[in-house]
């Protein structure tokens, strides 16, 4: 089995690799990994830290969100997912990988999981919404950074709108995008009539398992 | 001005850019920005997360550690902080800029300000605790990974040594490095022993204003 297989849970950043995989179109599989099978020993074999998306690659396994979206881009260059090193778009695109991996995602934590941040389960709630106000503040900055942008770097597509893809829907349950980030919920709503990305959305919601395109199938974790 | 500046607080991770401009060897200047001037209009204008680093080239100014960290490797091919893009090791320098960025230094954000995840001050010192249980796994993952390496990413130093060299000594304050994470304790001072570091380590500490090597010397915010 050469075709390299993403590890990933419904949900998660781990849809930006799926769409990236969609977008490359070469054969590939998924192993659907539940919540709790995170943290089972077959799982935390392949990554320690008990998150997805892992990949794997022949004989290597490889964690970390945006190493991944680099190797996808850096590997498949005719499918022009990020622009050449050295230029101007590319530092874009790294400043981008890097506000969503170290700031837009990370003030998600403590709504998601309190209790990476406190065991009192009494403070889950005033956590949660002390995040919210943090997570508030970005879709302020995003939505000025993305007015009239239809693509995060340059004028096309690359790894970064996956990853946008994939995280940037995570406030819609709290907030209402159209009236507090009108521009960046726009910019969201175009890349959801991407074939790629619609495709990516129905695999994760279980329409599709397979072989179909360059989804070969499901595999199990162990 | 053609030389790029580097605004820096010290004690940040912006000492990992400070290290590479001294391993890299070209002239750079320095603009000293206190924490409180961060808040300032100065600097938000700069860059609105009132975050450092932030570099000015030219005309440009950018934000964001691992986007910075991965430019001055990508167009500084001669001081070879980076391997080259596509190999098996420039993942591994991918992943430990993503791991820190998103995991390391996200670790101590409750430890050094608790007020991101609460406004309730009697909340302070718990969520601080909370929070060095997470540094605590986390130098226990280093620990594993760092046994027998002089560097993070294949035999010579790289971005992320400079990465680590500003991160890495954040913990020692709370935890016993040598007894509980000896061999991420021994690469850390393998790498202070490195005259770049010592030498930003003393920029930083004000031992050394410039002009004076590389460094041209300190600039004003505003």
């Amino acid at each position: 089995m050469n075709e390299p297989v993403l590890y990933y849970t419904p949900g998660t950043c781990a849809l930006s690799e799926l769409i990236c995989l969609e977008w490359i179109g070469e054969p590939y599989r998924l192993c659907r990994v539940a919540r709790d099978e995170r943290a089972s020993e077959a799982f935390l074999a392949l990554n320690p830290h008990g998150s997805v998306p892992v990949m794997r690659f022949g004989d290597r396994v490889m964690a970390e969100n945006l190493a991944l979206l680099l190797r996808l881009a850096d590997t498949n260059p005719s499918a022009k997912l990020a622009p050449p090193a050295g230029s101007p778009e590319r530092d874009e695109l790294h400043f981008w990988l890097s506000y969503i991996g170290s700031r837009f995602h990370v003030a998600f934590y403590p709504v998601f999981k309190a209790s990476r941040y406190s065991d009192r389960e009494d403070l889950a709630e005033h956590l949660k919404q002390q995040a919210l106000l943090q997570v508030g503040k970005e879709l302020a900055f995003l939505n000025e950074r993305f007015t009239g942008r239809q693509h995060a770097v340059g004028d096309s597509r690359t790894v970064v709108d996956a990853y946008f893809s994939a995280t940037g829907r995570w406030g819609r349950r709290f907030f209402d995008y159209p009236a507090v980030s009108p521009e960046f919920d726009r910019y969201l709503k175009g890349l959801e009539a991407d074939p790629g990305v619609a495709r990516a959305l129905k695999i994760e919601a279980g329409e599709i398992e397979g072989p179909d395109g360059a989804l070969l199938g499901h595999v199990a974790l162990a």
